[in-house]
């Protein structure tokens, strides 16, 4: 008997070692990209070996691991928020740009200005504490959906890029997320969706004040921008938060361009990817014209001439969701 | 044969499980406040019992981690830095505040002010980058000696806080350093004093640059301040870098009681401990009269009043340092 649970034991164990990391990855060049990337900074005996400590791996949020199309799902939990509060406020019916979204007025939605944004975002997003914050955004995500894909929001995040996550944890990288978005919303949901943990989630902050006017003491969100995390601010606040340079980085718009550039520009072994949305039928197809997720035909370009790895959603994707 | 190696085996393991996991500590209130602790939050059967992923440790750093007088550490470092950049300055030899360090002037360094301080922050924290500056640190902690101890720097972390650390560390809690001082200092040298990591040092911090004139891509510090990570700003902070409260925190300073104050506020279980400076045999004595570490009677009458443990070195710890 004992002999039995051992045949099985190594059987198990060779199927494990043997199995395919990314089974929804198209065998091609990219997959083997980041596989060969693996194993040479995992292989004590390469010159491109990388102690576990070093071992950051950096991704973009919206569009890199979730759909960003037609509008950031942080924005339409605002928009929720502000129907939600609107009993309390009965002169958002006629103030814009409240009164747009009560009416779902969605041609003026699309012209919203960043005043327009940061009075939505002050309303929804500030004066409470950030523990209450974070509970307003999870118990939305339990119900809301997205129309196209009759799915929850939850259910938006691209298997492909879930697996890549997962082999890289196995392979003992410490994995960020690092989002333009809202990092107390990102944080909100980011255990559950990705099994990352809240101090691996670095994105855009409001500044926070520490009550003693109220207990238990808590952190309340004020309606004041303390980090903005797009462009140059993704290398600096990698920086901040974790004072190394990563070695693989995944983005997707130009708001990651340098976080990819700075990846590049390390000494040692290191892989940059960019997540093309080339898949109007599984997905969203969008380039330079459109004005979310700016995946525009220069980062394209750049891409190329940098030799960084594109991901083509329609070619490398064998599933984008895991609902398919 | 084998019938020997487990039994070697078996008492590796209880002389291990039973081994005092802090020997330098006396025996008494907060020793037994401590280990306490610890096993009821590790307890799954405990109603205490806390996940490991919010097993969160803030230690402040001067003061509670290493000594603090006579000046800060870093001060120190600053001075010395001065003095080697002080052949590309002549003009520094007639300028306040740089004079007065280049002639040792002891009681017109004590007056410093906050302007002389940027000053001198200025020309030897900023217009290099984040790895020049850290390889300078670095470089500085290797002979850099304390004129009382006459023992480098580096070994003048208390050995019974090393201890709490890793024994911490054993029981799977995180640990982050929330310092005052620089983060970018701090972090040069964290791994090799505390085996802290870089992202688990949340301290002050300049504004940094991300440059595209030079190769490879660096950060560069910038003369202008993003964070203080004092009073208010450290819950602030630990929120902002982390996401969680911390269930166990140990400070000495003013600078520490809002943290202090913060783990306390939290629902489950928590231990909040502010390290005493009373023995000025070993190390020193100071209380509300010193300009550093401002361990004042209002804070000692606090820590009362809410029922921290007092470290009292004096009465508390065997040994101080490993050197003793």
């Amino acid at each position: 008997m004992n002999k039995w649970l051992l045949l099985m034991f190594n059987i198990l164990l060779i199927t494990h070692v043997h199995a395919d990391p990314l089974p929804s990855w198209q065998e091609g060049k990219v997959k083997t990209a980041i596989i060969n990337f693996v194993k040479k900074v995992t292989n004590r005996s390469s010159p491109s070996y990388v102690a576990e400590d070093n071992r950051i791996a950096a991704f973009a949020h919206d569009g890199t691991l979730w759909v960003e199309q037609p509008i950031y799902t942080q924005g339409i939990f605002a928009f929720d928020e502000v129907k939600s509060l609107a009993y309390q406020h009965p002169e958002w019916q006629t103030t814009p740009p409240f009164s747009y979204i009560l009416r779902d007025d969605c041609k003026a939605l699309a012209k919203l200005n960043m005043q327009d944004i940061i009075k939505i975002l002050s309303v929804t997003h500030t004066g409470m504490s950030v523990s209450e914050f974070q509970r307003a955004v999870k118990k939305w995500f339990r119900s809301a959906k997205d129309q196209r894909f009759k799915q929850l929001y939850m259910k938006l995040t691209y298997l492909p890029m879930l697996e890549v996550m997962q082999y890289l944890r196995d392979h003992h990288f410490k994995i960020y997320i690092v989002t333009g978005g809202g990092q107390d919303f990102v944080r909100a949901i980011a255990p559950q969706l990705y099994y990352v943990a809240s101090e691996n989630v670095i994105g855009s902050a409001n500044k926070t004040h520490y009550s003693t006017n109220r207990l238990p003491r808590e952190l309340i969100n004020e309606p004041a921008v303390l980090l903005v995390n797009e462009k140059a601010a993704k290398p600096e606040n990698i920086n901040l938060f974790v004072g190394k340079r990563p070695i693989i980085s995944f983005g997707n718009s130009e708001g990651d361009r340098e976080m990819l550039e700075w990846t590049q520009s390390g000494t040692g072994e290191h892989l940059t990817l960019l997540v093309h949305h080339d898949d109007a039928k599984r997905e969203y197809a969008y380039g330079p014209n459109t004005k979310i997720g700016l995946s525009s035909n220069s980062l394209i370009d750049e891409a190329k001439k940098n030799q960084w790895q594109i991901i083509s959603m329609q070619r490398d994707w064998k599933k984008i969701f895991a609902f398919e």
